[in-house]
Parts: C-alpha cells; sequence; structure tokens
C-alpha cells in the first residue's frame, strides 16, 4: 500500500513548506491538506489556501471549528500560553485564543485522516523559534502521536519537519523544494494585511529569515 | 488553593455518576460541568444536563462542535471504532461519528479548564464494558493525561472514577452516592424515546446493570 500524507495548511510560510516537503517525501498524488476555519480573524488565510490548492493541485478541505471562539469568548484573561508557529504569527485573537488548540488541530486532522486511510501527518510546528509554546515542543508532539494511536488503535505519524529549523534553514528549505512561487501566496502579516504590513512582529520575523538566507521574499515582489 | 474539578457531563448514567463523585471528593462548590453539543440525534441528552443542573446546583456550560459533523459527513463508512461510554448507548450516529472523538472531548474540557484554573478533569469512560472502543481505555487517558500537560504546561488530573468498574459496580456506587433521584434525568435509550424503549442494546445494558445491582431503575419509576 502506497503511504499517503495529510498535511495541516493554514496558508502560512511554515505550512505552505510542509506541504511541499510532503510532495517531495510522498508524492504528490498521495498527498492531501486540511486547513481549519475556527473563525480567524484574517479570512485572507482561507484565501491564501485556496491559491496554494490551486498552484500545487493538492485536494484541501476546510473544516470548521466552532468551539474555539465558545471557549475563549468565556473568559479570556490567560495569555501565558499562546497556539504555535504560524497560527501565532496570524492571529492575536483574544476572542478564539484556547490553550492547546494545536493539540485539538492535530487530533482533529488525525480523526479526518483515519477515515481516509492516511498514516502520515505532516504539520509546521517548530520548537526552535516558538519555545515558549508548549503544544509546539517535540516533546509534546510525540506524546499526542501516542495519545492518538491508542485512542484510534492506528499507526500514525506525525511529522514535523521544521521543528529544529531557524526561520533561516526553513527558507532556505522552502527554496531548495521549489516552493518559493508558493511563498507569493502566504500569509503572514500580524496585521492581516496583503501586501503585508511589513512593521508587525510577524513580518519582521519572516524578513529576518529571508535575509539572512540571502532570498528575496516572493510575498514582497508579487505584492 | 482548593481543588477545584470539571466533570465532563453527557446527561447519561455515566457521567452522571461522576458528577455526584466530583462532589463527593472535592464539594459541590468546587465542581462545575461542560457538555459538548456535537450536533447528536438525541437533542433529549441537552435537556437531560438542564435539568440534572438544576437537580444539583451545578454549574454547567453547554460547548458547542461542529467539526464532528463535518469530518464524519465526508467519509462514513468505516465504523471499527465508535465513541464510548455513555455517549455510545445515545448516538449510533452515522453522520457525526469520529474515531478518537474522546481525546478531543477531553482536550477541549481541558483547555475550559485552564481558563478557569481547574486541574482537575472527571469523565465517565469505562473500559470494563466497552473494551473494544480505544479511546476509553486506561492507556490512553494517561497519554492523553500526559499530552495535554505538556501541551499546556499545566497540571491536570483525568479522573475516571468508572474505569474499572462493571455496570452493576456503577449503579451501586451511583446509589452510594446519593445520585438515584439524578438517575431519574439521565437518558440511555439508543431510540432516544423518554421513557426509554427498554428493548435497544443501551435500554438492555442498562437494566441489566440494575438488575444485578438489585436496585430499581428511577427512570423507569419517573417515567
Amino acid at each position: 500500500m502506497t503511504a499517503k500524507a495529510l498535511v495541516v495548511l493554514s496558508g502560512g510560510q511554515d505550512s505552505t513548506t510542509c506541504l511541499y516537503w510532503a510532495i517531495r517525501e510522498f508524492g504528490a498524488e498521495n498527498v492531501s491538506s486540511v486547513t481549519f476555519d475556527y473563525g480567524q480573524r484574517h479570512r485572507i488565510e482561507l484565501d491564501c489556501v485556496r491559491e496554494l490548492s490551486a498552484l500545487t493541485g493538492i485536494e484541501n478541505r476546510v473544516l470548521p471549528i466552532d468551539t474555539f471562539a465558545a471557549i475563549g469568548g468565556d473568559a479570556l484573561t490567560d495569555s501565558k500560553i499562546a497556539v504555535c508557529g504560524e497560527v501565532t504569527e496570524k492571529t492575536g485573537l483574544p476572542n478564539t485564543f484556547v490553550a492547546g488548540r494545536n493539540v485539538i488541530f492535530l487530533s482533529y486532522a488525525a480523526a479526518f485522516a483515519y477515515q481516509r486511510g492516511i498514516d502520515n501527518i505532516v504539520t509546521g510546528v517548530a520548537q526552535t523559534d516558538y519555545s515558549g509554546y508548549p503544544d509546539c515542543r517535540e516533546e509534546t508532539i510525540k506524546a499526542l502521536e501516542k495519545t492518538l494511536n491508542l485512542g484510534m488503535d492506528s499507526e500514525f505519524k506525525i511529522h514535523t519537519p521544521l521543528m529544529h529549523l531557524s526561520k533561516r534553514e526553513t527558507v532556505e528549505l522552502a527554496d531548495k523544494l521549489g516552493a518559493m512561487p508558493a511563498m507569493a501566496m502566504t500569509h503572514t502579516c500580524y496585521n492581516g494585511q496583503r501586501p503585508p504590513c511589513g512593521a508587525c512582529p510577524s513580518c519582521e520575523l519572516r524578513a529576518r529569515g529571508f535575509a539572512e538566507a540571502g532570498i528575496e521574499d516572493p510575498l514582497l515582489t508579487a505584492s
């Protein structure tokens, strides 16, 4: 049986790099993606996902999540723990903030994968740049993988190709994978602007990664 | 600091027993409950929860989940794994079936508990009667507890007071805890009937538990 993979695609730089990584590892015909519509403030993310799917030809499914907003809207005083990776770059959503959200994203991805006979799940979490976010750490992902395999009697493997990469290395990997045309379609700006504002922490982090890699960000050229 | 507890309450026999267990262990003033509205076919479950909350005076919050229906509605040919415990008794919902659903319920409960400074989560899963459901097994719950603690940098304890009890022992525990008046408000029937149909597997399982315990089911007397 051919190994199939499901990429958790947010429309950001990291998960888009993972999409190309999965295509290289498993072959385009064996890759699909899933995106969560959890009421994110920047609906542009979902536009990005559509463009990326059209560009790559990789099937995408958008799944709704109304629960985060319901939880977050109730008691939202603690910002000690935020969501991780590219999700964080784009949100700053007090009304949808939920601790451990990444655990739930990956659990849904596994439930979705289970029904389609997919064993490999790919996510763009990285502990290098986001060490403050406990649900992005390798240890958490390993524990979750075990939980999901016990809970669904399955043999999922959660792949985290960016786990130990710096932003610079992620840019270099994207370049090597031929993902640069796709980078023009990704969304990073914390303020939800396109062209990006260039001044927010997310834009700055992205810019630094491209600068350190010595590569021009196609998003800026495209804008 | 006083230990606080959150009970995952479905309106069924098992989780209602757990509600009374939590009241005994933590004190009524430290207990609250959460219920998931995931599109269950039998809306009567939510009525049961309201009645139980009124009876016990324990605060309850209903959280919506629209994701299961979206996943389940897509590809629903595999019924190898079902949800566990009392949820199973009441559903048989092809359009909302999701493998590992219990993992997601408890993850949401933890996210909700996190925001309220609650460390103890109580669930009615039991591996005795439902050994076929992998996300009810003790091993799965232990792995999930570890995952949630790593992912939220927390010290949650997931309590499963019914884990190793037979249905008879669960009835005896409910009786000992003074939960019998509440049992009249619980919902079990697979066919969603109230009074219960008495013929479906869920009704039969419940009836056997009460019969073996030598206790009259208040639900039948109340009907």
